[in-house]
């Protein structure tokens, strides 16, 4: 089975594993990255919490270990020639020094600037952002739309672009009646910061571009995804995807398993009520390749809502609180003050049903699981930089000095 | 009356006039622009129907006829860095040469690629509109955010946001019930184009700003507007503002008095039942001084529907055609086929009552607005080029050359 399928943002979190997980259910992969989060990371001393290789070394141990070649190339995807480059022979020829594997049956795209508090650390940090995430979303609807409108899309949004609204939250799609008449629209989204508004944005030029063009996407609304091995990954430690712990681009679990592990305090945002879906990252893989075995149909723009369980950010301090107890840790818990836009105690009733009936057999955060992540970050505790977990919160740069 | 007041985008359809208005009314007027509209037109041999002379030459004219001085900038206000100059009083007098009129009361923001044709001619024209629309309005929001945050940003945003939807359209905002729950979001938007995707996209972001930052926003959904003669403009023809009758930049009403003066036929998209508000540019003044006048408040985003009057394709045809008859011209219809993604009959129902309420008196296309329209044309008629009135539909580059 599996044709050639394009990840975009292929050295991310998601999108390694994802690499991984396709090349070894028979698809060509090729996986384009520009390393930008690595550049960002480095640039604002977030370590990751174990080395991770680049992606030439990545793939070469991949196949190494009996993988299928993963195919790389490092390239600037907002760029619309760069995007481009991918969908034509001669081009993805000469960059990837490897034959043309076809056109893409699907485009996987992860290529986004995924964190919110750095997407409005400062204004450079905003305009990054959305040029960013906005070109390369636009650049790769129109190479498709133009070069292989065939394709399909898969994009990785996030729940967040609902926001915690006081209705309940529907798969995507809402009908509406208003004075006695009806329309089906998008269901209304409003996100908590500058990153999560981009995929609201995103969700609405993808909207646009399957109108006009009858392209074929799948949104996929994702909640805050944790855990760091994935089958491929236990192969080698060094495939497994980067692990990032401090404010800016870790998870909240993530995160808390090391603060857990270095003696910090859980670090919990005002209250702790804020509720949401999340996912483990072995559940996301079953669910892009369910989305990608399934695609959407011409002109169809699926949205599915990618989250297994929810919880309050107070309930998963908890869960792991006890989880470190069992492992004879001492875990305390801090509230300090919420840094976002949020509110702190709200109704969170979202559905999660259409990946389900797909055939994705959801795992949900167990003890099982806790102890494994705290297994891993233990082996590597002696890399923890306590300094970087946790500094003290900067709205953003709101008042020119005086 | 009136403090200061800068105008992004201040050589358009609308800026100048904006300029010439506010200037009239007491308030010190800066404005900017990067001249990308005149640059666009002129790439692609789009003339305007009459000469119209650079900001430096109009903003002396103006003075020269009794107006108060207005400053002007050249500035590309999608990098940051020029936006945030506006708002510094040193960085403000080495650009505009001139002592700092104090932190300004209203921004303005035209300073967009207004044509949904353009938007999507080609990738590079799509990746262009996404580009500057986005990054302009972004870098607004951070520099008022960060370095005057009482300022009120009025946006000129369009009645195209909402398209056509089957239920009656709201001023910007809709209570919606949901399984026996309710709250209140933006009215759902859905644009024709990618250049009314990315106004929509502009609402997105305005709204979270000031969600997050209590900014003070109106956005002004307007209607295609008509019309080539001001109060101010009737000083001097040289101020008039500028005028496209081609099929990327020239809107509906004023391309249909070209055609109707050039012996053209009235080219009606499909069967011609689009059907959308339509505003007088004087109309538009009227509106914008208003929004002005009254602010919104900090934490709010006001949204007014800013059109006059609904009317169909069909209907805008006939009467230019009686209008051209009474002056002896033979105005015949011809229907071409739809190069846009739009219902040709459909629902259209929108409510336009707040701006009234602020004290706006609507003028409505009647006989005497249509007969000043033809004579000024007709006074041009010798420069019309026939030749850009109408091309053959390009959708847009959708394949690769075989």
């Amino acid at each position: 089975m599996g044709g050639h399928i394009c990840i975009l943002g292929g050295d991310g979190y998601l999108g390694w594993p994802s690499a991984m997980r396709f090349s070894a259910l028979g698809y060509d992969v090729t996986v384009v990255d520009n390393y930008l989060r690595r550049a960002l990371c480095a640039r604002h001393g977030l370590d990751f919490l174990y080395p991770v290789p680049r992606l030439a070394e990545r793939t070469a141990l991949w196949e190494e270990l009996g993988g299928r070649r993963i195919r790389f190339v490092e390239l600037d995807l907002a760029e619309p020639e760069n995007m481009r480059a991918l969908f034509d022979a001669t081009d993805y020829e000469r960059l990837c020094g490897a034959p043309w594997p076809g056109e893409p049956e699907t485009v996987l795209h992860y290529a986004e600037q995924p964190s919110a508090p750095f997407s409005q650390r400062d204004y450079r940090c905003t305009d990054l952002t959305i040029v960013n995430n906005l070109r390369v979303t636009s650049n790769l609807l129109c190479a498709v739309r133009d070069l292989c409108p065939h394709t399909h899309i898969v994009h990785i949004g996030t729940m967040g672009e609902y926001g915690t609204p006081d209705i309940d939250i529907e798969e995507g799609w809402l009908d509406i009646t208003h004075k006695g008449r009806q329309d089906r629209f998008l269901f209304p989204r409003q996100g908590a910061s500058v990153y999560h508004t981009t995929k609201i944005m995103d969700t609405d030029l993808m909207w646009f571009f399957v109108r006009a063009w009858k392209l074929r996407v799948t949104d996929l609304m994702q909640g805050p995804v944790y855990g760091l091995e994935t089958e491929e990954s236990r192969r080698h430690p060094d495939l497994r995807p980067y692990f990032n712990y401090d404010d800016q681009f870790g998870t909240v679990i993530n995160r808390f398993i090391v603060q857990a592990v270095a003696g910090y305090p859980l670090t919990i945002y005002g209250k702790g009520g804020q509720t949401r879906g999340y996912i483990n990252i072995n559940d996301t893989l079953q669910c892009v390749a369910a989305a990608v075995r399934h695609p959407a149909r011409p002109g169809e723009l699926r949205i599915f809502n990618q989250i297994t369980e929810t919880f309050s950010v107070r309930e998963l301090a908890r869960r792991v609180q006890e989880a470190g107890r069992r492992r004879g840790l001492d875990v305390t818990v801090a509230h300090v003050e919420n840094p976002r836009t949020e509110a702190e105690e709200h109704y969170y009733n979202p559905t999660y049903k259409a990946l389900r009936e797909l055939g994705v057999v959801p795992h949900p955060l167990d003890d099982e699981v806790l102890d494994g992540m705290i297994e891993v970050v233990q082996s590597h505790a002696v890399r923890i930089r306590p300094e970087i977990i946790f500094r003290p919160a900067v709205k953003c740069e709101t008042r020119k000095q005086e």
